[in-house]
């Protein structure tokens, strides 16, 4: 792998802190105990994964215990989910056509094997959703459980959680946000944010790739997904991942830190390219509400017509450019993405989903700028 | 942690190799792209998930193409069971009372969820399978799973799994096989064991916690339990964990390449011990079929009556000695165990469940005998 390269990807995932590898590495050696054990070894492990769960719960304005450590942001989505249905009984579900895959399968999947319904609020040609139909549904099946995620994985659209938190609260439905995108990149209340439930992925925020946590608000009555074990107190059945819980809590921390810093710098990278990419390529459109209330990690773009979109991928991969089209989750499979389909955006244009991290400079988006220039000309 | 501690919990986990977590370190560092992503860090990510993926593969003797990665054994056993659920249509399964909770515990799920069924097939005192009953069970429920481990992870019973596969594939049930103490551990040829899913644990051979796989045998129609990716061909969604992945295929590596001379100095340990402790210490006993067909890294005991349960962690801990009663999965919560439980054993004559790797030596079994003595002097 070149050092010269351009890593534009950032949504799929981020470089991880020199720092949280080598305290992976210090575990790993000398830290190999089951937390279950109740002896020496054991006990050590056990001592780690309760600082990291001190630390998590500390960043994110939450008690101690009402994080969960998992594998990381889809099988928490999937184990909340089907816990609002399986343990709740709750079979009524409000999302929308934007949300992460691992929200809609897994609601697809209730639908499928436990017989719930699943309704869909309105989103426009922003992929803003429409608050009144969210109502509306919500009037019909009050005790649902509304599933939205914080910030768009895709578009970077950023949810008016409060505004949704006060209309579930209002009908007395539960409330599930995907947080993947925006937990070490906002500041994240989870009492201001109103939601009962919430996810965290470590590998988004310079952790590593492989744990997860979960929020899940004390009393709510969930259960496990995964079965077999006391972990987690009865919550979460499996050996825990020390060294990436231990990476995790750290790289969240240092995330928080220096939140504001990273974000200011990220958004002049994001600003400047909003700026430059209109300026430069006539026919250039903005994906989502790139200028309204916006994520400063994500900028996604539509290339003018009659750019070959077979072609995009290879040529900014050869200038060094590592950027993807849509979400990782799906990109291996090369279809389109579905949340652009919900807002309707002609996918025969290409687009791209340009993301940043701290690690971003200006210099290599004025790089980007210029490919992108020679890449569109006719 | 002192560095004199004696461990003999190496059924709950092991020590990670010093090499696997260098060279988890070096993925850490410098491999950090999602493998979905097709750019050029994507793809180095890829490429390492895919070495490590024909690697365990080979290791046995299945296809790339049959192995799939998970969070670890729990997830996997979740998964395969769920699976033959909703994908098969399959609604009745026979296990044992002696397997893991992640077997016993999903069963449970399935019949309160799914309106599946489970029998329990007959064992006896020692722990082991009576195959005539479960030929009876079969006959009655032909189109069954039979979800039976390779080894008892309280008792270390090998399971005769040949002639439990003949059985299976007579009645054309599938079988499914918890192989988490086995593999790394014993020579694994799925296709000379005939199951048809079996699991992987990474943290059980000197590899990373937080990582396993499943084998499911090519055509068998499952799908995937986690939703919401097109990760592992579809089969478990979820960014690869790919630092964790690297980390068990070289373990699983170093665990067969060294099998046989570990395996032997591993019993040289158990067999002291069997001899030892009975001669030493009048009124013990050995749970299991322990001068049978049995692990060698596990072993079971019960210590004369008298001794007091209470003070034996505490006094073996204070010896600096790491042993669990029952598995780690349970221990944290203190319940009796329900393997010693279903084979009629009365807990309230301590027990103990020694477990051993190739860092145990001769030595380390010497002075538990000499410990162990001195806690059951009356």
């Amino acid at each position: 792998m070149k050092n010269s390269l351009i890593y534009f990807d950032n949504a799929a995932t981020t470089r991880v802190f020199p720092e949280v590898a080598e305290l992976m590495y210090e575990s790993l050696l000398n830290n190999y105990g089951n937390p279950s054990s109740i002896h020496d070894v054991g006990r050590h492990a056990r001592v780690e994964v309760e600082r990291a769960r001190r630390t998590v719960a500390g960043l994110l304005n939450v008690r101690p215990g009402e994080v969960f450590f998992t594998s990381g942001g889809t099988e928490s989505n999937n184990a909340i989910l089907w816990a609002c249905c399986k343990d709740l009984g709750r079979k009524h579900f409000i999302t929308s056509r934007l949300e992460h895959p691992s929200v809609l399968q897994t609601l697809l999947a209730l639908e499928r094997y436990m017989g719930c319904q699943v309704g869909f609020v309105k989103t426009d040609k922003k992929g803003l959703i429409d608050l009144d139909h969210l109502e509306k549904l919500l009037k019909a099946t009050p005790a649902a459980v509304v599933s939205l995620m914080h910030a768009n994985n895709e578009i970077g659209n950023i949810l008016p959680v409060n505004e949704v938190a006060a209309l579930c609260k209002q009908y007395g439905a539960l409330f599930h946000s995907d947080t993947v995108q925006t937990v070490g990149k906002l500041e994240i209340d989870m009492q201001q944010l109103g939601v009962d439930f919430a996810v965290v992925s470590g590998h988004k925020f310079h952790g590593p790739k492989g744990v997860g946590a979960m929020y899940i608000r004390s009393g709510s009555g969930l259960e496990a997904f995964l079965q077999g074990g006391a972990q987690e107190r009865n919550m979460r059945a499996g050996t825990e991942n020390v060294y990436g819980i231990v990476g995790m809590a750290r790289a969240l921390e240092m995330s928080c830190e220096e939140m504001t810093r990273v974000r200011e710098s990220v958004k002049e990278i994001k600003d400047f390219l909003l700026e430059k990419l209109e300026e430069e390529i006539p026919g250039i459109s903005f994906n989502g509400d790139a200028r309204g209330d916006s994520l400063h990690t994500i900028l996604n773009i539509s290339l003018p017509l009659g750019v070959d979109a077979d072609l995009l991928l290879p040529r900014l991969d050869m200038a060094g450019i590592c950027i993807s089209t849509g979400s990782a989750c799906s990109s291996g499979s090369n279809k389109p993405s579905h949340v652009l389909t919900a807002m309707g955006i002609d996918q025969k244009i290409p687009n791209l989903r340009i993301s940043f991290s701290r690690y971003n400079t200006l210099d290599e988006a004025k790089r980007l700028v210029e490919v992108l220039k020679e890449i569109c000309k006719k």
